[in-house]
C-alpha cells in the first residue's frame, strides 16, 4: 500500500520532488506536516478544513494513549474514522514525550496547557522500556517498543514510528553511544512487532546520534540496513540552524536514497528553507498553528502581528491574493478585533491562513525543484 | 425596507407565524436570535455557519463601542461587511450593560471573561444620559439616547433599540415610576434621533414596568402610540417563569398587535415554550452557545452532557437524524475526547449543534402554530 516515488531529483541540490502514497491518499513532497497532538489540530476541525488538503497530520501517541486510549480509538474504527480526517496521518511512538519528562525538557505542549493534575514522572528506564505515571490520572504506564507499536496499530495512522530513546543535548559520549545502541535495539524490536502485523501501515525509523557525525553516520547506516519504509531524523538536532545543517549533512548521505526523509519537530520557515536542499522530504511542527494562536499570521514579506494597533483599520486580507478561506472572507481589521476581544474564532481563522501559507510555500518549493532552481 | 407580516394567527393561543423582512434578508417567526456580543458568535465565525441560516444575530453596542469603536465599524462598511454576516443583525442600545454596572448585577458575559483591566464604574446618571468608565482602558464615556442611536447608525444593524434605563428587580414604586418616565423620555429622544436618519434600519421600543401590571400596561400603551417598528419586552421580567408569564400577560395585549414582539435576553427552552403561545415572536439569549461551551448539547429527550464518562465510547451523533454539520460528521465520543483534551473545536462543534437545535425547535413551533396546535 505505502509507496514513495521520486518524481524529480534537483540538479542543483539534494532536493527532490516525490509522491507519498498511503491507504488514505497521496501527497507531493516536500511537504509540511501539521501537528494535531490529540488527533485534531488546535482550533480547527478536520472536516471544516478539508479544502486546505493538508498532506499529512501528525498525532501524538502519548497523548492519545492517555486519552481517550488506543483501545477506544480502535473501537471507533481507527483515528481517521474517529477524528473525521480522511487524508494521511502519522503518529509518533510516545517516546519523545516520555523522555522529555525524564530529562527535564518537558514538552512545551504539555507545559503551556497548564492542565496537569498529577506530576509527570518517569519511574524507570530499563532495556525493556519505560515506566511512567500518567499526567492525567497518575496511573502507572509501561511503554516498550512492542506496546508502542501495539498502540499505534490500534490508533491506525498511515505512518508509524518506532520507539526510541531521546537523549538530552548535553550527554557525554559514552552515554550517548549506550543510548544510541539501545535506541537501535528498540527500533529493531519495534520493526519486528510492526512486521508481524503490518495492517497497511508504513514505519519510519528515527535516526539518532546527536550532533556527533560518527554516531549520525552509524545510525543512518544501521537503520538503512533494516526494511523501514522511510527515515525520520530525530534526537538532538543541534542548538541552531548551523548545527542542524551539520546533522543533516552527516545523516542524509548515509540513508537509503529512495526512501522518504522526515525531519522531526522542525517547522520554522528558515529551517525548512535550509533543509529542503539538504534532501528533507517532510517536516512536522506545531509552529504555524501555535503562531496563529499568538496572532502571528504568515506573509511573504514579514509576519503580520494581528494584535498590533496598526491593523485596527486594515480593511484588507492578511495576504493579497491568498486563496484561503480567511483571506477570502475576512480582513486584518476584523481579525485584530477578534484577537482584542478574546474571541476564539481569531485562532481558527488565523490557523487556517498559516496552514494555507505553509502548503503554498511547499508547492512553491516543489516547482523550484522541478525546474532545478532549488 | 423593514416589514413584518403576520402569516397566520393561531386559533389556540396568541401565537402567530410571521415574516420579518430587512435589507439583509427575511426570516420567519417565532425565531431564536443568537447572541454575538462582539459582532461574532463565540467559537464560530459567520461565514462557516452560513448553512445554519440563523434568522437574526444580536450584537452588543456597549462592547462594539468600546472595541473596535463605532467609527471603525462604519469605516469598515458597517457590521455586516466587517463581520462577514450577510443576514439580519440587531443591536441593543448599550444601556443594559451600563446599568448592570450601576446596579451591581454586572452582566455575566463580562464577569465570566475575567479580562477586565479597569474597574467598571458609572460616574453619573442624569436626565441627559449616563457617564461611565470603559472597562477596557478607563476612558470616560457618555452614553445618551442620541449617542446610542448615533453609534447604532454607524454600526449599521438592521434593527436597533432605543436607550433605556434598566432598573433593578428590587426598586420601590415611586423610584420605578420615575425610572419608567425617564425611560419613556429617553426612548422618545432615541426615536426622534433615529427618524432624523432612518438608514433602512428598524427600531424596536423596549417596554418596561418591572413586575407591576399597571406600569407594564402604561409602558406598552405609551410606546405603542409612537411609530416604533416593533417592541422589545425588557426591564425586570420577574424572577421565575410564573412572573415572566404575568409580565407578558400584562404587556402583550396593550401593544400594537401588527408589530413584532421581541423578548429580551430570555432563551431557555421552557421559557420560550411558554412565551410563544403568549405571543412572543423573537427571543435572544446566549444560553444555547454558552451551554455548548460547557459541554451541554441539546437533545429532544434531555441535554447530552458531553464530558460525562458515559460518552467515552458513544460512537453516534449527539442527535440521530439531526442535519447539522456536527451530527453529520462527528460522534459524541469524539466530542467527549475534545472536551476532555481541552480542544477548542469542542466548543465550535457543540455550538453549531445547539444553534441548529434552536432553529429546528422554532421551525417546529411555526408548524404547530400553522396547524393551530400551539
Amino acid at each position: 500500500m505505502f509507496k514513495f516515488e521520486i518524481l524529480h531529483q534537483s540538479k542543483k541540490s539534494e532536493a527532490r520532488v516525490g509522491r507519498v502514497t498511503t491507504k488514505h491518499g497521496s501527497f507531493l513532497t516536500p511537504a509540511f506536516v501539521a501537528v494535531g497532538t490529540n488527533g485534531v489540530l488546535k482550533a480547527v476541525d478536520h472536516v471544516s478544513i478539508a479544502e486546505l488538503a493538508l498532506p499529512l497530520v501528525f498525532a501524538n501517541t502519548y497523548h492519545l494513549m492517555l486519552h481517550p486510549g488506543a483501545d477506544t480509538i480502535e473501537k471507533a474504527g481507527g483515528i481517521h474514522q474517529f477524528s473525521g480526517r480522511t487524508g494521511p496521518i502519522i503518529t509518533d511512538s510516545g517516546g519523545f514525550q516520555v523522555f522529555s519528562l525524564a530529562y527535564g525538557s518537558v514538552a512545551n505542549e504539555l507545559k503551556s496547557k497548564g492542565k496537569k493534575k498529577h506530576g509527570n514522572s518517569v519511574l524507570s528506564i530499563t532495556e525493556e522500556g519505560v515506566v511512567f505515571r500518567s499526567y492525567r490520572d497518575g496511573a502507572k504506564i509501561t511503554l516498550t517498543p512492542e506496546s508502542s507499536i501495539e498502540a499505534q496499530k490500534k490508533i491506525g495512522a498511515d505512518i508509524i514510528i518506532p520507539f526510541d530513546e531521546l537523549p538530552p543535548y548535553h550527554m557525554d559520549e559514552p552515554a550517548l553511544q549506550r543510548s544510541l545502541n539501545r535506541t537501535h535495539r528498540w527500533e529493531k524490536r519495534s520493526l519486528d512487532a510492526h512486521l508481524a502485523n503490518p495492517k497497511h501501515q508504513a514505519i519510519y525509523a528515527v535516526c539518532h546520534g546527536g550532533v556527533n557525525p560518527d554516531y549520525r553516520k552509524e545510525s543512518a547506516r544501521y537503520l538503512s540496513s533494516l526494511p523501514f519504509d522511510g527515515f525520520g531524523i530525530g534526537g538532538s538536532l543541534g542548538k541552531n540552524r548551523q548545527e542542524l545543517a551539520f546533522v543533516l549533512e552527516n545523516t542524509i548521505g548515509h540513508l537509503r536514497p529512495e526512501a522518504p526523509r522526515h525531519l522531526l519537530g522542525i517547522g520554522d520557515i528558515p529551517s525548512i528553507t535550509d533543509s529542503v536542499p539538504a534532501g528533507i522530504d517532510t517536516f512536522d511542527s506545531s509552529y504555524p498553528t501555535k503562531a496563529a494562536r499568538h496572532a502571528v499570521a504568515f506573509h511573504p514579506d514579514e509576519p503580520v502581528r494581528l494584535k498590533s494597533t496598526k491593523h485596527r483599520e486594515s480593511f484588507e486580507p492578511i495576504e493579497q491574493g491568498c486563496p484561503c478561506f480567511t483571506c477570502k472572507h475576512y480582513t486584518k481589521a476584523w481579525l485584530h478585533h477578534l484577537f482584542k476581544a478574546h474571541e476564539a474564532t481569531a485562532h481558527s481563522l488565523t490557523t487556517i491562513h498559516n496552514l494555507s501559507y505553509m502548503t503554498r510555500l511547499m508547492t512553491h518549493y516543489q516547482s523550484l525543484i522541478l525546474s532545478d532552481q532549488m
